[in-house]
């Protein structure tokens, strides 16, 4: 029995603020219900690319309702809930799941890199694990904590019966591999990036977080698609056109160059909250530039 | 005119917390009264040692209070409030000085690693720099960011009237001394680490925030006279000594061991938030050992 | 027009040693010709596997020769030439195809880390294939050479006619989606580890160069066809089997682990030259245990 | 007793090339000649500036040889022969022994980085020492080598009698503090780079083997001087005073950097071996800008 079907695509969806950096729960709503009718599995709120670590408790609180306001039930609302202390994660998992999230997406302490050994980290998920009102899903994210968690942590961390998922963000392929082949069957592993989709399902992985599909939901859903259907000739086409736009939102610009992205589009981005600067005049074009030959459609009005 | 003496030691003091991981005001008071005989020139609240990352920002400011109660008032309080975000950071900053903080140490936003350029950097602290109501230390911790802020971004800091001075963690004598030429002659530079203290002194720092001189102030204070007496044998001599548990209580075993010495020697400890784990027996008898063979002294009862 | 097919599966062979570490021509030969049963496409001969970097220029020169007797004229053979200068890798190399190689693999030359910016690294190669004799192949090796070329680099790179492909042995499957993407089309990806091989094909890799098929090739070869014949799940459940043994000879006990595992199956391993040590006790216990779970065969006497 | 008295300034001469890459010995010569007048305790040949890696074995004896001609008996010739196989080491000590150094200076092995743990490395070290004809000085490079020698290992390796000092280039001050304080009272560290000479001498260095010192020979010595004689003001002064120009013929612009300062001042220095890269013009103009900033005097004709 599978607790939550975690197949498909879930965009990890900016956090929309107003040029003061003020919080617009309507901008969250407008732009996950114009992307619900493009075949997502629902939405991830308070991921990275939310800017999660920049919110107070309470925005992200707000943030997780107004998402779950807009979201379809049919949908998983899946919330970023990860802090630095097992007891935070704790508090922001139970306020998250109160507000609606059908599973929590928690990245791991990093502060103290050199004291987040094997030990440490099996234990923190534990705990959360045990108190969490829904599944959890880890979240590795090296990139951006400076530690990548080994798949032996993540097998010590799947015999947890609330503990459903990964996210692997770091492209390790191999270790989603080493994963699976180690964990209960229902266990599922996420791409946490649009640039390895497609090895990442030849690996096992049953979908993807990708920032890329906040603003190509349509290309996402259709590289899974042809995996699906053995259409592998063209699935590679598709996953070689999406690199350069999706490396352009996520690791060369970041979050600020997908919320331009998405204002280009036809959704709401918005600015970044500081130090994240605005992008400059040259990366715009740059950016345009690129989104134009992947031939990513605006958005309907 | 300097606006703020920072020369001589300053511990940064862990945050007291009880076995169910709840803040103690009244053992930050107990600390800081029994530490402060030992002419220290203040205290740091809330760095690294201080676990501000895993506090509430309710829990920050009652820890800064308390700092602030138990300290007299020649005494500098300097308090952590460095956030992912500017518009955190500033929030906990006016909040740390309404407590009475002195001044603040920023440690800089590292999250997003990869757009964490020098101008987003440098722009960061000239706006905390900008509104905050006292001097603003720059703090630079690659062992925990994982980002080592370079000399051309502090020098470029550095010309702000309210940036005083920093604190380099990362051990780089050498960034030191390129600072150090290049800024005003009232740019005050602090050693991280006692392990390098006499080092960074012979550089140009003025002092320290020593993990250490939580254990050790006579210790950390006497390698400082020396240096300042021109007695440059004993000053190496006690140098020599102090490294390895310094060691220990740092980059070793971290805050928990730390504060394990602490409860040794005759000060509160206390556990450490999760996912801080206690040390295990034999990491506690190798610490004990070489507190023992440091000759570092209990605290008069 | 391709003007040489590396498609398929190729071993980087050890380099056989007796036990005073002198070179052992006769069991490079005698490898060889063991291992020419199984359908590979070539072999590599002074790869990392090959302790290349070990060898004098007169040693690289004999163990080239002795594989090109031992290997049939219609399998490839490709040596490994990259040296620290442009002018040791263009000795070695023309040395290499005076001695029968077919093509030469070049790693990059990483001693001068800093130094090694995008223009050095592409006028190196360009220098190396304007005179080399055979078609060129780039090595990226980051976890050896503490440099990972970059796409760009690459792409770069790939408009010599005389450079004809790439091993990646980061197991970067987005930098290969990005070289293939915008390279000519006869210009071909190597998965440059085992580990990757399934994903690495499905993101357009053509084969790969793998340490594994020194030990299991019928295996490796296997992983191959069936990603072929679009067989996606028996693909996947092979390519999952083999994880962990292949871990185990690569980035967890390297090239003794290797060579001891040739031993015990009936090829030619033998020791290592030093600093590399042979295999304790109990990691040749935990080594023989995944060789058995894996269930690769002895090869026939 | 003291095998080796190595207190003072080495510089670590580069390698004489001319416009086509080929080995000068005369200008090795030259160089030593012009550089012997200021007071070095003599010399470093075949460093990291040296471009040892890029020389052949035959090219490498034929360097030593030159050295040892042109300086003068009581001046110590250290000559780096460190190779990536403890066989290789021994073979090109050996040669350098022959060819009259007084000692050598061995980098670790690093290529195989996953495999050289202290156990490999100690081991290695201890081979060399025990058939080294000339004693042996332990040289870590984290920056060259990506592998930074701890603490632990350099003291295992003191024990040895045949090993009699480190040369420490990444800097790390604490590093050079925990060695001196557990191993034999004469075995002695030495500073690997200019930018840390001062901070090196107040933990205990005796003198420093320095980059900078082939084109400031009378400021780097001067540096120790003023160290030894108490004088820390004036110490620190110049000390800050030399950081530019020697951070710009080191990590910032490298070997081709160095040799064109030389060249500039009245020394040989001519091109580095490709992939080295000649400095850019407008490089170049920083460079002169920061030698003619330090102050540097011309070598007389």
């Amino acid at each position: 029995m599978v607790k939550l079907n975690l197949s498909g695509i879930f965009p990890p969806l900016p956090t929309s603020f107003d040029k003061d950096e003020n919080l617009l729960p309507d901008k969250i709503r407008h732009n996950i219900e114009k992307l619900s009718v493009y075949g997502l599995s629902g939405f991830l709120i308070l991921g990275s690319n939310g800017e999660q670590v920049m919110l107070s408790e309470k925005e992200r609180s707000e943030a997780v309702a107004a998402a779950r306001e807009a979201l379809p039930k049919d949908k998983l609302l899946l919330a970023g809930t990860g802090g630095q202390s097992t007891r935070e994660t704790i508090r922001l998992t139970k306020a998250a799941a109160a507000e609606g999230a059908d599973a929590v997406l928690v990245i791991n302490p990093f502060y103290f890199k050199g004291l987040m050994t094997h030990e440490a980290l099996v234990k923190h998920y534990l705990d959360v694990a045990d108190v969490s009102p829904v599944p959890v899903i880890v979240y590795n994210m090296p990139g951006n904590t400076g530690i990548d968690m080994t798949a032996a942590m993540v097998i010590e961390m799947a015999a947890h019966p609330n503990i459903v998922g990964m996210k692997e963000s770091g492209g390790n392929v191999v270790k989603m591999g080493e994963v699976l082949r180690s964990v209960r069957p229902d266990f599922q592993v996420l791409a946490g990036g649009a640039g390895f989709l497609l090895p990442a399902l030849s690996m096992g992985a049953v979908g993807g977080i990708l920032a890329l599909s906040n603003i190509a939901p349509a290309q996402a859903i259709e590289i899974y698609r042809l995996f699906l259907a053995g259409d592998m000739v063209n699935a590679r086409a598709l996953q070689h056109k999406m690199i350069p736009v999706n490396a352009a939102v996520t690791a060369r610009w970041g979050v600020p160059a997908l919320k331009a992205a998405m204002d280009h589009l036809g959704l709401y981005g918005g600015p970044s909250r500081r130090p994240l600067l605005p992008l400059k005049n040259d990366i715009m074009e740059q950016l345009l530039k690129l989104i134009s030959e992947s031939e990513i459609k605006q958005f309907p009005v």
